[in-house]
């Protein structure tokens, strides 16, 4: 099994590349390649759009490749990510491509384009609080299918992505097709006022209306409104999804931590 | 004339509320009522949704009324706009409704529905620095249609939104038709990765693609990024609108300041 490392969108930092290159060696179940592109840096972004499409098709197209590991989020995936699924090579195939948060544009995309999409923890999340586990967590579905290491209330079809990345995603050649699908959203950063605005924009949505369910993963590092909005994260999902006609879920064990479940998108 | 103010997002402060009723008083010119609704907080709100519902319906179907203005933005017009446009009562028509920022949800709604709305300075403003100018440019549009109240470059037909604004209303059943349509866009408080994010959305939307041109006003108070993003306001927004085939019109004089301008959305 050799996982290729890839950073469309913010760099890589060296102390988690070499945290995560120590943890796999340990594992001796597979071989990591982290591409040099991780390490660019073009202002906010891991390079320029340029490198980091060059560095993501590189990797796509080879066939030595098993799997596809984005080595953290931040923002830029959504700017190479159409020119990605241009022309796919066939290599492109049969390998499973894993990441969350901003990563979630490439996941769309990825899994409308018929290919083996997931949801799930990054290297970068290896500097976390417990962020070993996490990568451990990964890489026992990137490598042994371990059944584990999945949000454990899955119903297939499943997908999961962070909520604002999904409102950027909609109406984009990205969105994929929600019908049926049990849909983990999650976020992190967010004033409470923009959660409930951006729920107000996704549950608007025809497509997202199709979902089988909604359900809420954790929402950290909430932002402190200057007047108490006056009510939670779970409140306002629920209340967009009634409003909508959405089966509501509950909880999702997803989120910007250490705890972060795999979702895959396919069906497993 | 008779204007009707009332607050559909966030409260009005009394101050405010004072300071725009003196200029009233001093010109003499037209007669303002501020409802009692526009006092209320319940949470971020002025007023449950139910309040702020009622008192926009109340001023829409009173034929007394010649005009509302929306008392300031914040957050929360797009809970009750839906709600406010059904069953238009034949006295909510040939009113101007003037407000910007979240007040964009309502004017997008009002326009599709055919009544008149306009983008210009609220109540609220008249704190800014020359705040006080800003509510006679406001006044003097709807009072005496001064088009040197307008924004200079206007080509008919125009609208204008606060860009985060636009981007969840896009989707939505408050979605306008943007055909022909010369839009001004600006934004107040974001980092430039969500300006970037945010036009990525925007510039991909089918209806956003038949604008005449996009141009752009004044992103005020921009967050910093904890890595500089590299470029600016201008040159993502030129940059979306290339990559998009949307023609960019440069710069609008429009933003959340004191200089901002009147944009009607209807032929003027």
């Amino acid at each position: 099994m050799r996982i290729a490392v890839v950073a469309p969108s913010c760099p890589l930092t060296r102390e988690a590349a070499g945290t995560v290159e120590a943890i796999v060696a340990e594992r001796g179940d597979c071989e990591l390649s982290i591409h040099p592109q991780c390490f660019l840096a073009d202002g906010h972004f891991a390079g320029p759009d340029e490198a980091r499409l060059a560095a993501l098709r590189e990797v796509m197209a080879d066939t030595s490749v098993d799997a596809i590991w984005f080595a953290r989020g931040g923002y830029g995936s959504n700017r190479i990510a159409e020119a990605a699924l241009v022309d796919l090579p066939e290599a492109a195939r049969g390998k499973t491509y894993m990441g969350y948060s901003d990563a979630g544009f490439l996941l769309a995309g990825l899994h409308k384009a018929g290919l083996d999409a997931a949801w799930g923890p990054m290297p970068q999340d290896v500097l976390r609080d417990g962020g070993d586990t996490a990568v451990h967590r990964a890489l026992n579905w990137l490598v042994l299918r371990d059944t584990s290491a999945l949000e454990p209330h899955l119903q297939d079809p499943a997908m999961a992505f962070n909520l604002t990345v999904l409102s950027n995603l909609l109406g984009t050649p990205l969105e994929p097709d929600f019908t049926g699908v049990d849909l983990l959203i999650e976020d992190v950063s967010e004033h409470l006022y923009r959660i409930d605005r951006t729920m107000f924009h996704v549950a608007a949505s025809a497509t997202i209306r199709k979902v089988a369910c909604l359900r809420l993963g954790r929402v950290n590092g909430v932002v402190p409104n200057d007047v108490e909005f006056g009510t939670d994260e779970v409140a306002i999902v629920a209340d967009w999804c009634a409003r909508a006609g959405i089966e509501f879920g509950g909880r999702a064990d997803i989120g910007h931590d250490a705890r972060n479940r795999v979702v895959p998108f396919a069906r497993h």
